[in-house]
């Protein structure tokens, strides 16, 4: 099973996210007026399209993060805001391709944008949005932020196509898994934690930490929301339980229960992965199953292992109110699941 | 009509690209080699899909203008060739995305990327493309040029936005439709010629020249292009004649003869644009209305505005090879309807 790890850890005392809101207060508020301005265009629609994403309460973990990490190392311009706000965009953006990609009718219990104005606004809306974040970073007038968001850009594509290379193939290994979660997912938690010491003028020895933190938090973030999707709570959730299985989606806790089956539960899963059996009884059977095997629990497991090095990877830093709030936000992805 | 403009102006002797081909040539095999590596990944699909579009024999006109304006100014570097393989790529996302969103099976008589791979893999190759246009842009290090070029990106969706809200929409004016070809198609061509005298380091007045040269030879270009889909030879249009007509589209020659027609003809019009009534007998009475109206005249008769435009804001400028190659550019984009 190579990753050892110990899933009795349980809550820890600080698993919130309250000390990063407090402490990225005052800069959250002008992220949200560089938002509503950036989304803005004579193009009608354009504002409608983002305004309906952008205020459907998704906790904007991302921007807090490049706030939080330049607040680190005591930045005292703007720029911090503007690539904040880059980074919630390329996040947007992700989210409305996504939508048009998976074909979702729902996202967060909201109908999602191309339910609403269709695919085709889906679709160039994100690009739209994706054009405002580069200008904004280009505000800023850092080469290094811009290296670092840009090449995060084309890897979350490359992550996404993976990912329509392992749809409803169970021969996907946990190492292809983790490859696209670490794409598509956390490349964007990795530049936006890195942009911060950047646009602060830290050390490369900084910057690196605060890219490992962002890399170990979003594949824990990922594993957690996979796990969710067969037994979270639906308010946390944003989706509906069994969304991923209904979309044939090969997650963690799928790929667990399918290596570790019986012969005729590789059977009950190829039917339904591959050739789309997800009705409700088919959910419980599936959820059934994950129980046995223990797939949820060492899905959970994994994300911890990942939360650890995330930890660690701040270790070395001065205690600050800043990295307090970044290991509290650890255990809060973590424990959204408990 | 407001405009006016000689139609009678036939060919130019110089109405070709050869002496840009010629010009372009060593620099275009430097972005070719480019084009070939930024759209590789190990990740199967993004090439395939890449060079599916890549090698389907456009002119790549917008970074041979990238090339031709950067040596106009006696630039020595590679970053021109880095920003005219940006430009390309910028022009590929597009294209993709554009096929999803026009439903388009065919482009210059191949079938689309999205027939032979999906929707989804052309949203996100288009994704990734644009990920590895502004990757090569950072490269080279200029903010001026990722500030022309981020905006440009920007500006190219909301054209495309704007576009959805006048399909099948026979209200539009020509000031709409000239809004949206300006956005959509004009901005990227005004990009493409711009950031050559930036990287060249030339005059904000040489910057400003070979913008409006890049704007009208863009505009003139679509004008053209709308008017070849009613009757071009279909080598030279890369799409068959009809498809803006069946797809709804209001380009200028429906606006025109919809404005001029009589009350019966605009009953016509709207049961083919905005009822699909776009059979092969609809087409060819479309064709016969354009014929009455002199409605693919006057669109040339526009284009031709637009390139006078284009070679002014060029009058200025010192006798080069490239400036007369930009010249010779102008007559051929508007002599391939003739």
């Amino acid at each position: 099973m190579g990753v050892v790890v110990n899933i009795e850890g349980g809550k820890r005392e600080n698993a919130s996210i309250e000390a990063m809101i407090a402490l990225t207060r005052a800069d959250m508020g002008r992220v949200n007026e560089l938002i509503l301005s950036r989304a803005g265009s004579d193009v009608e629609m354009i504002p409608e399209v983002a305004n309906h994403l952008i205020s459907s309460g998704g906790k904007r973990l991302r921007p807090m993060l490049t706030l939080a990490a330049a607040q680190m190392f005591g930045y005292k311009g703007d720029g911090h805001v503007k690539l904040a706000t880059s980074v919630e965009f390329m996040h947007t953006a992700t989210l409305l391709h996504d939508d048009v990609v998976d074909e979702s009718d729902l996202r967060r219990g909201k109908r999602t944008a191309r339910m609403i104005w269709g695919n085709q606004a889906s679709v160039l809306v994100g690009d739209f949005l994706l054009g405002q974040a580069f200008r904004m970073m280009v505000d800023v007038g850092s080469l290094e932020a811009l290296d670092i968001l840009s090449a995060a850009a084309s890897v979350i594509a490359e992550g996404e196509v993976m990912q329509l290379g392992v749809a409803k193939n169970l021969e996907t290994t946990e190492d292809d898994y983790l490859a696209v979660i670490k794409a598509k997912t956390a490349a964007l938690f990795s530049a936006a934690a890195e942009v911060g010491p950047i646009v602060a003028g830290a050390s490369r020895t900084d910057r690196a930490a605060l890219r490992s933190y962002g890399t170990n938090l979003g594949l824990a973030f990922q594993l957690i929301d996979d796990a969710l999707d067969y037994g979270g709570n639906a308010e946390d959730l944003g989706k509906n339980v069994g969304d991923d299985f209904r979309e044939g989606k090969v997650t963690l806790p799928v790929i667990l229960s399918y290596r570790r089956g019986t012969a005729e539960e590789r059977e009950f899963w190829k039917s339904a992965i591959e050739n789309d059996q997800t009705d409700d009884d088919s959910l419980e059977r599936a959820k059934k199953l994950m129980a046995k095997h223990g797939a949820i629990g060492d899905t959970i497991g994994r994300a911890r292992h990942f939360g650890e090095i995330a930890r660690d990877a701040l270790a070395p830093l001065p205690q600050t109110p800043q990295k307090q709030a970044m290991l509290d936000v650890i255990d809060f992805c973590i424990s959204r699941v408990n």
